[in-house]
């Protein structure tokens, strides 16, 4: 690479990109780890970008129409850092430049998106950030035909790199991207030919400009480094009807002694070749030192925005006092007066008819009433709609002849849809759901975590949530998923036992601002349990008392779901023995959890033989088996010790013994002192 | 569709490929519920596959030369249990057929490779089943070239469906596929443009063509219910020098009144329609009847291949006797003499030199004197190759120019790698190991949970296992997921301590013949706590006392992996103090599981505090800290409570409290009485 040609070609962007290089070198240099060459690549592309075409203000990192950049390929992170920084971001200063990566700094090593306002999402996880750029793009889209283009009105730009295009998931996103024409995406693809392991030939030889065309996108192929390419390639992928892709040729680790190498990928902290390097780019100030003249330049594109932001805000004010109302709670999230109404309404009726239906049906029966007084949501399903019962009246099919529509069929892509999903929830102004089976929680693992970290309310509608789907067998009988999503740190897992606890459920999930839940319900019919109506939300303290013991309390039945009526029929058999039996219903661990001990206690005394019930695998169970305070109490297990079966749900409830005769023997063996079997 | 038509222009064919679409009705109705439409749809294809190209012999199913079958598209089980009973499978009898999906049949909802010899493969999730046919194209390849053309020659088939295609894993297949050219794949797409939700169109307009030649694939669209067309498509598949794609376009639940519907895609179940679709096939005989001659043709496939399989023995035969035993012993997976002596010499001499290594580095040690006496080992990893340290020396890159390499560069495919490497495990000659990131242990999930239904012993090497990764932070940091692991049926998970423990490990890894094993492996440098020898495997009993209590035994530290040193050095404290403590290392909860209850008496015996000290979240520990049949002791656990951070690995073990000094004070606290915190 001639760098003294790409210098003296553009002199004054050569600087403004050296910027990023030399702060991508120091940083990476004094924390000792970190990525220095995609920084060092793709600093071309992101000057021309931040300086001709990127809608923003850096005094206001939260303003709803400005365009979104997301560094897919997170690893670049002093990019975005660096970006920030140089264009006077209050958050990232040059202090949380030098303190890269270290306890307590915004600058962490993969970018987080609640580490600084200017962060549009967490990345890192290679693939996620281009899938939830689609979420993006879709927001954007519905947003503007909800309340028009004089305030929404934008675009989300996307560094991905060949990482993030070869994993499954961005497949997914360009596909589904592709099939909705989301023309306000654009995609810079960073080919510089290089992983970890080595040159991409190494492991791939895929065309990726025929991939993505064969998705439906518009393609341009440019030099990375040189400026009026780049920026005459953005200009067309504005212009174009079809999300956009250009594949930006660049150089890993551009003007270091490890250019176009792996080795070019990782830390480069060699000092006589950081000097080289810099030497290269006429460089001459200190570590994390920008010539002002430069850090003037950057302050400027910081400050380019801030007519349009004015502008905008003029348009907002000039707007009725309603709209504005309703476009400010839209973005804040806030739940409309009436939810709490509606649910109640709801509840009160199922209480009184108590209708025998699965959770999946009630689910639908809650969206019913909850999707006409919640316009900002978006429901879909990754092609099982008839089956989560996700698509209500009225909401209308999101698609390029629609943007109004509030469903969306998301094709088989559980992984997508829910990369998607959080990439709305980001965007702000939507609140997204959407459902597949549990079992197929699995296929968006990587999202769902990602949702959790990124404190994001996503909302994942999981339908045939045990063996109770029946016939169609272990691959599609979800065991240990509950206990995965359990495992996951800050999500809310509800497994609801009837249609009153499903509906308490859905409105504490549309009532999260910063942590997803996961509704795992069932295919088969369940009989009301909540006929006595409550107007306060009993899920909302994670487990309560269903059902207290008559006489004295010698047993205490735990259970979610589908097996709380498993539990209240135990309940029928041991109170005619004479055995007082409480039935605690827990539809969410995590709520529970937080509850003071004085309430844990009092729902799980001490004393009582205890046995739970749940339709999957053990592992979490023993916490609620203890007592408080040390004081353990007689207990066992009735559920799954392994995968399931195919064949009729009943069958498989009676031959992997989850029925109310056998968890009315495990107590009677415990009561008796028996310990067989307590351990399975 | 001019069913009358195809009848007369082929009415042999007709009359077979009929058979299938008969049987699957009677089926799907008989059980009343299971998917018809798809085996009405590819009944053609498989018909002329069957009948004149795959290499089989029914009477034989485990014959290793034989092509192998996978359906992808497993949901259309009925095509695979037609094609088994027709041809003349001892398994898959009349009977099994009018049990579709009943408990105790071999004919469950989705194929089950462990329900009869002749199923390849399980599949359902969407996606798997490609993706895990370059598994067993790979395996062809390597086992071709280890033990030449006479023994090995043979192709791979599979039947994939829109949804495989949609699914993002089958973009990390087909483009692995691509790149490594492998030439005997042959997938045909039913390209019947409808999914459940509808048209396919409704969700993805993908230009399938145009995204298999993308990835280096050779493809043709061929007239799925054409014989002429398909057998000519499949020749030329055969002849070509890259993986084949042919596009078949068909008509789901051809005949039937939902033909070209969604609603075929499902259980087609009314009587009168199914008379109807009978009629017009000219199908007269009763519900599970085929005509003697129809039969009789079948029979004649199914016997086809006898005759190759004859010759084939008789080649074998006339090899020396020595490669027959290797052969077989490579088939059978059964490990070498050696391995027993090795693993012991290796144990041996790291427990006297007693490194400070990382357990990823271990494992390298232990894979260097591994590989050279197993060669059917094939690792590789997901582009982490210097970070999981798989590779060692001498494997060589298996690649389109060298077949005998034993090292798989897989690029960034965790989700295609672990399948893949269930589909060598499947084939059968193979026992593969791959690496990647514990964290992403998220995205090959749906494989990972398959190994443990299929019963393959996969090995899936998981470096950088907790926050002792350190900066690239908590996208990047495990914390949930040995509790995932461990939730999942069937899957032996290691967190081994040291050098040691790794060797150990790997040994009862590489000699599993059912179950796959997950090795959760330190990026960060770990003495050696095993520096007395022992040749006995401790590993194998999941947990053992690792130092015990000099005087009276006050305090019990459990642990596994990074975390043993911690404890150990909190013993040094509290024995100091003259608290007597012993440490449990747990390198498999699993295995001790399998102990009896007085070995796990004897390693955890009640009475002393109990701590354990994990870096990952608290979910399952409760089954270890209670005691033996109910008497629960005083116990705490250190470890992590939520997502970890970018920090230096120190700064985060010092911050999130998992410290000698931590757990030391965990234990007074508990002695004294002192209950706070004990449920984080």
């Amino acid at each position: 690479m001639d760098i003294d040609a790409l210098r003296s070609a553009n002199p004054d962007h050569w600087m403004r990109a050296a910027a990023i290089r030399a702060l991508t070198l120091d940083a990476v240099a004094a924390a000792k780890s970190g990525h220095s060459g995609m920084p060092m690549g793709m600093a071309d592309v992101a000057t021309v970008l931040y300086e001709k075409h990127l809608k923003f203000d850096a005094s206001a990192p939260h303003w709803p129409d400005r365009d979104r950049f997301i560094l897919s390929a997170g690893h670049g992170s002093m990019l975005i850092y660096s970006l920030l920084y140089l264009t006077g971001d209050a958050q990232i200063t040059l202090d949380e430049i030098k303190n890269f990566r270290q306890w307590g700094a915004r600058t962490a090593g993969h970018p987080e998106n609640f580490l600084a306002d200017a962060i549009e999402s967490t990345t890192g996880p290679l693939g996620q950030g281009i899938s939830m750029s689609v979420g993006f793009a879709i927001a954007e889209e519905a947003m503007r035909a909800r309340f028009g283009a004089k305030l929404v009105d934008h675009h989300t730009y996307v560094i991905a790199g060949d990482g993030c295009l070869m994993e499954g998931v961005s497949q997914e996103a360009i596909t589904l991207a592709g099939r909705q024409q989301l023309s306000r995406l654009v995609v810079f693809w960073d080919n510089n030919s290089i992983t970890i392991d080595g040159k991409v030939d190494l492991a791939d030889r895929t065309d990726q400009v025929k991939r993505f065309e064969a998705a439906g996108w518009h393609v341009q192929e440019i030099d990375g480094h040189n400026p009026e390419e780049i920026d005459a390639a953005i200009t067309a992928a504005k212009k174009s009807k079809q999300p956009s892709m250009i594949a930006c040729k660049t150089h890993i680790a551009l003007g270091h002694a490890a250019q176009d190498t792996s080795k070019g990928h990782g830390a480069l902290t060699d000092a006589d070749q950081m000097a080289e390097a810099k030497a290269a780019y006429g460089w001459t100030t200190g570590p994390f030192e920008v010539p002002e003249d430069v850090k003037a330049q950057w302050e400027a594109i910081g400050k380019r925005g801030a007519e349009a932001r004015d502008a905008w805000e003029a348009r907002l004010e000039g707007m009725s006092a309603g709209k504005q109302a309703e476009f400010a709670r839209t973005l804040a999230g806030t739940a409309p007066k009436k939810l709490s109404a509606t649910i109640k309404a709801l509840k009160k009726q199922v209480s009184e008819s108590a209708p025998s239906v699965a959770t999946r049906k009630s689910s639908e029966m809650v969206l019913e009433v909850l999707n006409p007084i919640l316009p900002e949501t978006i429901g879909g399903s990754a092609d099982l709609t008839g089956s989560n019962n996700t698509l209500t009246k009225d909401l209308g099919t999101f698609d390029e002849t629609n943007r109004k529509g509030r469903y969306i069929y998301y094709g088989i892509r559980e992984h997508g849809m829910a990369a998607a999903m959080n990439g709305m929830a980001l965007h702000g102004g939507i609140r997204p759901y959407g459902g597949t089976f549990f079992c197929f929680t699995d296929y968006a693992r990587p999202a769902m975590r990602l949702a959790a970290l990124m404190k994001v309310p996503t909302v994942f509608v999981m339908t045939h949530d045990s063996i109770g789907l029946g016939e169609d067998g272990p691959t599609h009988q979800p065991v240990e998923h509950l206990a995965i999503c359990r495992a996951t740190p800050n999500t809310l897992v509800f497994r609801p036992a009837d249609t009153v606890e499903t509906a308490e459920a859905w409105e504490l999930a549309v009532t999260q601002d910063g942590t997803p839940s996961v509704l795992a319900l069932s295919r088969q019919n369940l009989p009301t349990v909540r006929t006595e109506h409550k107007t306060k939300n009993l899920t909302a303290q994670g487990a309560y008392v269903l059902a207290d013991a008559t006489g004295k309390r010698q047993a205490l039945l735990m259970a979610t779901g589908s097996e709380v009526s498993v539990a209240m029929a135990a309940r029928d058999i041991l109170e005619a023995e004479g055995i007082g039996t409480r039935v605690v219903s827990m539809p969410c661990w995590e709520l529970f959890e937080e509850q003071d001990e004085a309430y844990r206690k009092r729902v799980l005394p001490g004393g009582p033989v205890r046995v739970a019930v749940e339709a999957g695998v053990r592992l979490g169970w023993d916490r609620w088996l203890f007592g408080e305070r040390g004081k353990r109490e007689k207990s066992g297990f009735v559920g799954m010790h392994g995968f399931g079966s195919s064949a009729p749900a009943e069958t498989l409830y009676e031959k992997f013994g989850i029925t109310a005769e056998a968890t009315a023997q495990k107590v009677r063996d415990l009561l008796m002192g028996n310990w067989q079997e307590t351990r399975r």
